[in-house]
């Protein structure tokens, strides 16, 4: 993408509104706008953040074994009232009567509608496992939205929800999403940790957030510092190998970590003091297993192999993608912007022509887009008349981990300058050895 | 993808309530599930299709020189006040209201959100032109929704906007979109031709609906049968040449083409009676130039080189993708079910091994299945316990354009049987030829 084509609003003041680091970034960076309060729209660059965290969502999912589909933002307040959620959820529901004067909702949440997809469609324990997942947007009509896209009304969810026999099919079921969401996060570029927390009103017995660790982080957690180099599943884990999963969320659950809802002193004293990390942190998963609490009052059951009818055991699994993007900045930026991981990075790099209208300075950077383009990559192309200082400020604050910075001087030896923008490295080299090295990464 | 481990509830009976070949055929191959009137849920299957359908939609978007943002689907009635629209929008809007008595809407358009976004952010010509879209639900309140996913009242829709400063600029960018759907159409397998159309609550003077042809269509269309072998733009046509546009959407718009709504008698009657196409047409894709209507009231302006204020000049671009899905199924079905265009196709391939635990059978199946997802194809393989009758009429319904089908006695001789949906033709080839056949296709 060439940045003169491509719309980039970039803020050159703090906005006052924002008060914490993501927030005021992806507003500076111009990733979003508020257009109503807690409601935001999703401008190109963070469209494409949040299709790259998206994408690794769906490839994690599927691999788990889960299908995706797509369920209304729509529903009908019937349905909760079977469940019997409809009055007790609150005022964060936004409830909404059509011209027929018909109670519907704006969806916070899809355990009623897939419950009822599912008794509609499913009689025998044949088909199960299933675990059915989708990317949504979902409102909650938050009393005060605060923090940009990380607490807003409107946001994005990717939810799924996994129906077996029995208990011991849902913990397993259970046991995948875990792995997979270790696998997920870690995809993106952050350290997620596994912590047991609070059902609300979910519902269940059994749930764990997963948090990343971040100054700003909206609540206390304690953990164990080993968790911050256990070893990730890799690609090729066996989600069909009940025991190896449960064996993975055994060493995942076992040292301790807890947010502030869930901390036991006495446990955490056993931590020694040298492994406690007690930190702030950013929910960006939850999951539950809440076994008949929807399938009972819904009549979801399906006939076993004993030939009577069972009510399905679930599970429900959350990740906010569009809070995810967030948290990431809350875990990654320092004064001049975003350091994005790079799996979540916008474009793979940013080229930054110091002097268009310079032969040399033009040819090379055309040459190396092209080249990059070529092999595959997704380079942004600084080709605006702005001036230097301006450039390097705005390839800072969009924050791609690379940039390539082509000068007059150094174009006439046919060199670029590479920056790593995380540790602000800065190397010159030869054209030919650059491409080479960015290609190679 | 194993049918076993698939979610796919194929409905036996004909649904009653669906009245129309693609909403029947939708419900019966377990693409959709209705929710609440008008509202659906995409299955697997469905969803699949629908994102192929996205997907050809956005490559063609961004050649075209579009951007990718996401609006929110809740907008604030305010906006709609400035544009007058709020008022005159009529019982169609989904209206809300939020905890604290805010007004808000289910947005069953984007005008007035990109037009505050634009004039937010841009301020000069030198920005311009500029095309931003978003593939977003909509909601839109039918008094009457019916025919499935075609006439529903929430649905998805890419809506993009142009802005530019003025007419001539705007134009250009009418017709960029005007070829850019030209190619998207054709690409997802269907020929749609675009017709000049009245422009309804959008406003503006400009605007044609593109149009498949199909028995069971909505509205009556006329049109000379020419438009049925013109020559879509390849996709190395420059989308920057202006004149080059306009000689095609020139080319395209020549040979008469109405609605109903805009059918002339006379103009009708000068073309040949051997080249009159009278049909039914379905309506997938509709675009408008509306000049300054909402940047007028809602003050989107930019300086222009003349130095002086100018009201941007617009248009919208809508392709509506979930009834994309319906349309093309209402142009291309039989009596045993769907026939997709091979672009639209949820899967590659289907594979029905005849005799699963037969050693032949499961070797060759297993075996035709990891060498079409090697060589990056992804098929279906109904690997079910099915009687093969039963294997038949699924794998008819769901409509893959190829079969391949492998039984005991085949399978004996190590061969398969290909099956070509559409016409029916089967031919038994050995193992490698076939595949080789299926991967060179």
């Amino acid at each position: 993408m060439r940045l003169s084509r491509y719309f980039l609003p970039i803020l050159k003041e703090n906005p006052k509104e924002a008060e914490i680091a993501s927030h005021r970034l992806m507003l500076r960076a111009g990733m979003i706008r508020q257009q109503a309060a807690g409601i935001y729209a999703w401008l190109p660059l963070g469209k494409k953040v949040l299709d790259k965290v998206c994408a690794i969502i769906r490839e994690e999912q599927n691999r788990a074994g889960a299908l995706e589909i797509w369920m209304p933002t729509i529903q009908s307040a019937d349905l909760w009232r079977e469940s019997g959620r409809y009055d007790a959820y609150g005022l964060e529901m936004l409830r909404i009567k059509d011209r027929q004067e018909r109670e519907l909702l704006y969806g916070p949440t899809n355990e009623e509608v897939i419950t009822d997809i599912f008794r509609a469609h499913v009689k025998s324990y044949k088909n199960l496992p299933l675990n059915l997942y989708h990317i949504q947007w979902k409102f909650r009509d938050e009393i005060r939205p605060r923090f940009g896209v990380m607490r807003s009304r409107e946001f994005l969810m990717k939810d799924g929800y996994s129906f077996d026999i029995d208990y011991e099919g849902a913990k397993a079921a259970y046991n995948r999403v875990f792995v997979s969401y270790l696998r997920t996060f870690a995809r993106t570029g952050l350290r997620a940790i596994p912590m047991r927390a609070d059902t609300g009103p979910i519902g269940g017995n059994l749930s764990h957030e997963f948090i990343i660790l971040a100054d700003t982080g909206e609540s206390a957690v304690y953990c164990d510092k080993h968790f911050l180099d256990m070893t990730i599943p890799p690609a090729d884990v066996d989600f069909s190998d009940d025991a190896a999963m449960a064996d993975i969320v055994k060493q995942w659950t076992t040292p301790y970590a807890a947010t502030d809802e869930m901390y036991d002193e006495e446990l955490w004293a056993k931590v020694p003091q040298s492994d406690q990390i007690a930190a702030r942190g950013i929910e960006v998963g939850h999951i539950f297993h809440f076994g008949t609490k929807y399938s009972l009052p819904m009549h979801a059951t399906v006939m076993g192999p004993d030939g009577q009818e069972h009510p399905v055991s679930m599970g429900s699994y959350g990740i906010g993608p569009s809070r995810l993007v967030a948290a990431a900045i809350e875990a990654s930026h320092d004064e001049n912007g975003i350091i994005w991981p790079r799996a979540m990075s916008p474009f793979d790099f940013g080229i930054i022509n110091m002097k268009p209208g310079d032969q040399k300075c033009d040819d090379l950077s055309e040459k190396l887009y092209q080249s990059l383009i070529n092999a595959g990559f997704d380079p942004l192309l600084d080709d605006t008349q702005e001036r230097a200082g301006s450039k390097f400020a705005t390839m800072d604050l969009i924050g791609l981990p690379t940039q390539i910075i082509i000068g007059p001087k150094n174009a006439a030896q046919n060199e670029v300058e590479i920056k790593d923008r995380k540790t602000g490295h800065k190397e010159i080299l030869p054209f030919d050895a650059a491409l080479r090295r960015l290609t190679e990464a």
